[in-house]
Formats: structure tokens, C-alpha cells, sequence
């Protein structure tokens, strides 16, 4: 059993009902942009979030506002963020807001902003 | 309108019957990993991508056989590939394959090896 001790978070926005796929590429989205960002920005906590097996855990908002809401508390702690906005070329309108990704960093302080949303 | 000349593809097994949540993070694991690994190997591929958006389209094949095919089809071109084994703690029993990374890289390339494939 590995135990881990850094993740990542993405927190997709609820309201939208993207389908399964849309939001898989949303996610995915997020999670390079996160991991790219923290590599050289934090490091230390890309390289054992990576070791570790680069853990990932999604979950949900049921609208815009909680996720800048998140966004903020995120960046307070100094955590990476990457907001992502959908070309909306498909299932939803240009330039709309799908999810946010925060980390990778350690579980303890990610938790402090995420660790009340629900599991998607 | 962007016009889009290079893609990721992440092929998920259909047979698995994942979450919604349980695939998005099985793609950007997947997503993570390719991005990482083209970064290195195939630097102009990935530089293009990144530049364009970061396009990435989830398609989806009916079992584990299909998957290690289009893998084999995607090494001989010389795209990344990455397969992404799930720990298991949850929906799946251990060590389960569940996706397949692919690229970036060019659309034309990348379409020979999963153009026939259906979208998530």
C-alpha cells in the first residue's frame, strides 16, 4: 500500500453537465497545466507528488462563484492554480469557465481548501 | 478560430465502465504523463501543441486487446504512448489497465492510429 502524502486536486464546476469525455479533457487539461506550472514553480512538491505515483482526485462545485472562491483560498496558500476555459466549440458557449486544477502539493494543505467538496 | 495541427489522444476501456470522475482522473494521468515524457522525446511536437491549446480528444475502444493494439500502431509511428495501471483502491481490482496516452503530435500521424475510434 503506497501512502500518499501530495496530491493533486481538480475541481470541476457542476452546473455545466458536461458530458463524461468533455469533462475527462477539462480535467486532463488542468492536471498538465498544473503539472507543468509546478515542476518549476514548487519543485520539491512536483518531484514527490510525482514519485508518489502523481495522485489525482476530482471534485465538484455547483457553480462559478465557489470556484473562484476555491481559486482564491488556493493561491493564498500558495498553491499552483490553473483555471481552465473551454474554446466551447462543442457542448457549451465560447470562453466559458470548466474547472480549476490546484497543486500538486502535501494532502495537509491541500485539504485546507478542497477537503469540503464532494467526490465527483 | 484556431486552426489546430497537433493532438493528444487518450483511449479509454470501454469495458471497465468507469465513473465519470474515476476516468477524468485515469485521462489526465494519462495526459500528465504523455505531456512530461514529449516534452523530452519529441520537443518540437510538444512545443507546437502547447502553443496551440493543448488539444486533446478522449476516444474510447471496447477492451483491453483493442487498446494494446493501438498502442503498438502509435509506438511504430513514433508517437509517446503512456498506459496507465490504476492502484485499484476503489472502483477496480489492482493493477487494472485502463487508458492509453498518445502524443502529441502531428493530427495526420496521430489519426492513423486512432482516427476509426469513437469520441467519449
Amino acid at each position: 500500500m503506497v501512502e500518499f502524502s501530495n496530491k493533486m486536486v481538480i475541481v470541476v464546476r457542476w452546473d455545466l453537465r458536461l458530458s463524461a469525455g468533455k469533462m475527462a479533457a477539462q480535467v486532463a487539461h488542468a492536471a498538465v497545466n498544473c503539472a507543468l506550472a509546478a515542476k518549476k514553480r514548487t519543485p520539491d512538491w512536483f518531484d514527490r507528488w510525482y514519485s508518489e505515483g502523481q495522485r489525482k482526485v476530482v471534485v465538484k462545485v455547483p457553480n462559478l462563484e465557489d470556484l473562484y472562491e476555491v481559486k482564491s483560498n488556493a493561491e493564498a496558500l500558495r498553491l499552483v492554480t490553473s483555471l481552465i476555459t473551454d474554446a466551447g466549440m462543442t457542448e457549451i458557449p465560447p470562453n466559458t469557465v470548466t474547472c480549476l486544477g490546484i497543486g500538486p502539493g502535501p494532502q495537509e494543505v491541500v485539504d485546507k481548501v478542497t477537503g469540503h467538496l464532494k467526490l465527483v
